[in-house]
């Protein structure tokens, strides 16, 4: 194991597992990397709570979703720092979806008593990185063993000009929809990372990259809800199939998107290619890519391009239109209409 | 297995456990629980983040706490009912240390998928049951499954008045220390739990309920900041002999405890007497309780009475005094006196 805490090599360790370390230690390491707090918070991690002060003139906007080894994340191939980055960025991208501006977050884990405190280092180093990127503070958490395992669960909080926040009912027929940055990444960078643990998957690094790294569009949120470019978002964690089939339901109306204009990134696209695979399928089956889904007038373009013109480099892909008729239909380039159902909802947030 | 769901007995069920009933299934037999939105929450659970408007010239107060199956709690001999209830009551009672009154939690669900979906309303309304009656609204959440214990993680906040904040940190020298309630009943409750789990613990039918369903301190909480009568207050999440080194650390002070002023109830200290033990000992060891820890002035006694008039029925005790020499010293009854070291320190929160 080489020195992911920033330890000196060759110095003696004093302990190699959190049940080693214990949860006084445990819980030092993990404060003494939070850095100083910021001025809105009046009382930090080390108290009962910790307090703050509200935002003035803004609403807030809360989160919470939790990284389970097993099921989100398989702590064979994925590092700590990156489960770290996930359990942070899937918050964020909810926060994103709504337009929010990110402001604090707390941390709850739950540790298998042979988590390697390296790792545990290496995963709130992972999860600062972003925390510092998107300036929101960690201000406090909960360490815990458990009997099974890793649980890493976040909750977030933003906050939002109150006319302007980003729902998913807003959509109106005739809208455009959009989709931000390419689809379908995260999958096939999973399936590389499953079949070839031990191999640099040079190949599907980009792929790779975007499932351990998936960056919350953060800016794209704001910039849409600043400019009221858009009439409804979501943000695609469980799918594009996922997303259509949510902002169709939550506005009563229907989409038809065009399979012909599903963005993917080129290496992604000749990777499913070379395995058989339909790149449309894969960019509609694909979730954890964490862009953004939303629809947008039509007619009023102005805001849309400012908001094009401000987020430079991400591409933001027109891909269908919003009909009066409910559900969500594929056209694929021969004409065939296919129904998509996604059906997968999550208790929020 | 009985209706703990409401379900009329021999009506057919759809689903017996988590995962024949699908994620979809168990967001809405939650979301279904909730109930109307208050007004100060703008966007309910479900969309991709709830919105809520921040509290007016207040500051916000924040805390996560986890309940895990096999360290917390023992499903074996808690009712899942229990379970949803201590998942909220841990976070409030940190609210209720702060002198916060709460607002507002979330809740993030690990579930095994063999739980069953009627274990999972018990625990849910137990959970509610509390939160209705404390007017804290869950908006909003996440289920996941796991490979592993049952994991309920609740993230709560509250509001306080910001120059009205309890710390840990303000007791002065000469300040009297004082303990609301009784202590130890949850260890006694435990014990009693794991010795005779299949047998209704009659004669420990005190200290079980009170291992079982711990109240928050709110109230207590919100009066002593109101009237400005604590100068330090803590909650006793982990047991009197770590509270108290806690706020002798935090001030940089010392305690003098008089072990004879440890209160505790008639029948816990008969049960401790009779399995052999000494009662202030089970007092001092005893997490669970939940009870508040804290200091208040010697010579300005107003405040404090004004706030035991309100709080008709819980017995505020004086077991010491704050000293400059630090640390904590028990006195015993034959004028022994023993150091306590507690040690035990959480992230937060």
């Amino acid at each position: 194991v080489s020195g992911a805490s920033g330890q000196e090599p060759g110095l003696p360790r004093q302990s190699r597992t959190v049940a080693e370390a214990g949860e006084h230690a445990i819980i030092e390491r993990i404060r003494s990397r939070l850095g100083p707090a910021p001025d809105w918070l009046l009382v930090d991690a080390g108290d009962d709570a910790a307090v703050y002060e509200a935002p003035r003139n803004l609403v807030e906007v809360i989160t919470t979703d939790a990284v389970v080894d097993g099921v989100h994340v398989d702590r064979r191939f994925v590092p700590p720092a990156a489960i770290g980055h996930r359990a942070l960025a899937v918050n964020l991208s909810d926060l994103a979806a709504m337009g929010a501006t990110p402001r604090l977050a707390t941390l709850s884990l739950a540790l298998p008593s042979d988590f390697p405190t390296d790792d545990l280092d290496a995963l709130v180093d992972g999860m600062l990185a972003l925390a510092d990127r998107t300036r929101t503070r960690i201000v406090g958490g909960n360490v815990t063993s458990i009997a099974g395992p890793l649980v890493v669960d976040v909750t977030a909080i933003g906050c939002a000009h109150r006319r302007r926040v980003l729902r998913r009912g807003g959509a109106r027929p005739g809208d455009y929809v959009f989709v931000s940055g390419t689809l379908g990444d995260a999958r096939a960078g999973l399936a590389a990372l499953r079949n070839r643990a031990d191999e640099p998957a040079s190949a599907a690094a980009h792929a790779v990259a975007r499932y351990l790294q998936p960056e919350p569009r953060l800016r794209l949120g704001h910039l849409l809800a600043r400019h009221k470019a858009a009439t409804s978002a979501i943000d695609l964690s469980d799918g594009l199939a996922d997303g259509l089939t949510q902002i169709a339901h939550a506005a009563g109306l229907g989409l038809e998107i065009e399979a012909a204009a599903l963005p993917l990134h080129a290496d992604t696209s000749a990777a499913v290619r070379a395995a058989g695979g339909d790149p449309a399928r894969e960019a509609l089956a694909g979730g954890d890519d964490y862009e953004l889904l939303f629809t947008a007038p039509a007619k009023r373009k102005g805001p849309l391009r400012a908001v094009e013109r401000l987020i430079d480099g991400l591409a933001l892909t027109r891909v269908g239109v919003v009909t009066r008729t409910p559900g969500v239909a594929i056209i694929h380039p021969d004409g065939r209409r296919e129904a998509v159902t996604g059906g997968y909802e999550h208790f929020v947030s």
